[in-house]
């Protein structure tokens, strides 16, 4: 099925700068795909530490079972990845393969199996042949540079509408580190599922410890942010790799500032992702406040952002407060009727149990008719606060998704 | 918008038998519809017994707050269904509503207000006013008969698309009490949501707190495993009635024969509601064994028949287990990999962690293009066991929910 590109896609594209310690380089290996890269391997620098957070499915790719054992480690010297095929529910086929690239990588990088990352996504429960990527490596060893950004996010897409990079620098004591990321997600390959992969690259020097601690507090309020129908990945998988060939984070503030540009480059892909949901005509932020907890809030949020009946009634420009209200009422979260607010682009919607008396629909329709749409609701029994983003739910889901076949 | 009758709409619909103790009246009083009933008052006998289950969603309407309360005493006169208006996030003035409504009919009968059962479905967060209703109460205790129990079910219909009744017959030393339900769920009113109401009548004679016991059991099994699209009412109501007419329901031996009818009627009706979902066009069975627990296999099954990505491969009538594989993942209850088997139309699709040998698609396609699609999943690790309906999710979802007005 084609894909046109989504009318979400970021308008201005960053050209991401070079990170010293790390070289990139695409293949086109035809795992799947014709006339189009689908490996990736990046080289990191000696000294490299990594932190990954990855999917919470019960049932994990064969590369995600692979990165959670090396992460015990914190140490990186290479990361490959394909598209096509995503080595999950392929059982002990699927280990031999990852244990197969994964010795061949070590052996063409010159590092210790465990130094080695891996992600697939793509078509699930096909047998994934280790040779394409095997063959391909001494070439890819030879071309990796320095400036293949852009090659290397369009070699991770599947069905992808755009390419998702994002950046960021930081002054660490009069010196200046960056922050690349590049993500794929949520476009799908018939007959299979959405996937979110996701790779973060620094230069600033952080031990592997503190590096995942920054990276869970960047993941918390980004990529556990966004949904777009709900359903989880077995391949879902977030890395950041810090090669330490530049300044070193050491101070509480520089911490602080780290931190603060890292949670930026997350969020920006994170909503990229959601922008590039299947089908997606509209981005919908949903900012809760007033609730019992923070956890209460982003519960709360993320029934609203998976509810069907809400994400087909924005796709059709309906303000269908009343589904709101019903999705609040799902979440199982502590609520108060009388006391919930709602607003819909900024416009006060329901309040004290009922509807505002000075709402008035055609007030809120230039609203609706926007791409960006903004729920805020209210529940009026605490300070509990967060902010999810999902998307609509339209015709073209139901196309991508269905492959009606007849 | 027109709705067609679901093609998974009941091809024999049984007629339903009197029950003693129990006269029912149709209205047609333009609450919101013009040319149909949308009024239905039920009377009930002097000694009638009641038990309900109720909404748990956090903000529910002003008719289930009453019910809640009234439900306390355990005693029934009356049973009022309004259609068109669901009386939800309507503050003061909706409790002032129930008020009014009890009050009246409580007159009108010779009860206590207690005595009043009430439900309410259709647009939220609009007033409902009483006067339709209050006006028609005279009208329709005088027109209130034994045989109505089709109007009764019409008259409760939103957009359904065909009004849902079961009956069931139960011999209780030597006498036969007759259970007769119907039910309303899942269509839509724009710019509402989805509710189910289910009112069930038996002439057995029962106490209040056996009765709820019973219901209690039959709803789990049945109301509480079925999906449409995971969305929550803020005014689901499902009401027994006892009337106490017949022959009263003793032993161990009776209470079991009465309890596997009323699960039947339960099923009856729990299924016609999943095959009317919004958009169905096959209805889907989903049976979860060897899971944790029977808690778990039902959060096993409840998360495939919530999944849309599941919902549309069906509906494409592809026989996606990769997505299956997710949402067992997805469900965060405990799974093996490699001991997860699935099962397509009986067929095995997936077993030891990777697609079975001898699985060939072709072989499932004729399943895939029937109208009752069954999903089988072992999960492997113990006996937990639950089976879940839901239905497929098609085009005619977001036609129907999505209210394109542009």
């Amino acid at each position: 099925m084609a894909h046109v590109v989504s009318p979400l896609a970021p308008v201005n594209v960053p050209a991401l700068p070079e990170i010293a310690g790390v070289t990139l380089a695409p293949a086109a290996t035809g795992i799947r795909y014709k006339n189009r890269t689908d490996v990736l391997l990046a080289l990191l620098s000696a000294g490299t530490t990594v932190a990954g957070c990855l999917t919470r499915s019960k049932s994990p790719s064969a590369p995600v079972d692979w990165c959670a054992a090396s992460l015990k480690q914190g140490k990186a010297r290479a990361l490959i990845v394909n598209a096509g095929n995503a080595n999950a529910f392929t059982g002990k086929a699927g280990v031999a393969t990852v244990k197969a690239v994964a010795k061949a990588v070590a052996a063409e990088v010159g590092c210790t199996q465990a130094e080695v990352f891996q992600a697939s996504t793509g078509v699930i429960g096909e047998p994934l042949n280790p040779a394409p990527i095997v063959n391909a490596l001494p070439g890819l060893h030879q071309s990796a540079t320095a400036d293949a950004w852009s090659m290397a996010a369009q070699a991770i897409m599947t069905t992808d509408t755009f390419a998702k990079v994002a950046t960021a620098k930081v002054k660490l004591g009069g010196k200046t580190v960056t922050i690349n990321g590049i993500a794929k997600g949520s476009g799908m390959i018939a007959p299979d599922m959405a996937t979110m992969l996701v790779f973060i690259f620094t230069d600033a020097k952080i031990a592997a410890k503190p590096l995942q601690k920054l990276l869970t507090a960047a993941v918390n309020p980004s990529f556990n942010c966004i949904t777009v129908d709900g359903d989880t990945s077995t391949s879902d998988t977030v890395l950041l790799f810090a090669t330490g060939q530049g300044a070193a984070v050491k101070s509480p503030a520089e911490t602080k500032a780290f931190a603060k540009a890292l949670d930026a480059v997350c969020l920006d892909l994170a909503l990229q992702v959601a922008k590039d949901g299947e089908g997606a005509e509209k981005l919908i932020e949903i900012k809760i406040t007033g609730a019992e907890s923070d956890k209460a809030a982003h519960k709360i949020g993320m029934t609203i952002a998976n509810s069907p009946l809400v994400k087909t009634a924005i796709a059709g420009e309906d303000a269908n407060w009343g589904r709101i209200v019903m999705a609040v009422g799902k979440s199982g979260e502590k609520a108060i009727r009388d006391k919930l607010k709602i607003r819909i682009g900024g416009i006060l919607v329901a309040a004290k149990g009922m509807k505002d008396q000075n709402y008035k629909e055609a007030d809120i329709m230039p609203h609706m008719k926007g791409r960006d749409i903004k729920i805020e609701a209210d529940i009026g029994v605490g300070k509990g606060k967060a902010t999810v983003w999902t998307c609509d739910l339209t015709h073209r889901y139901i196309d991508i998704n269905g492959s009606y076949r007849s």
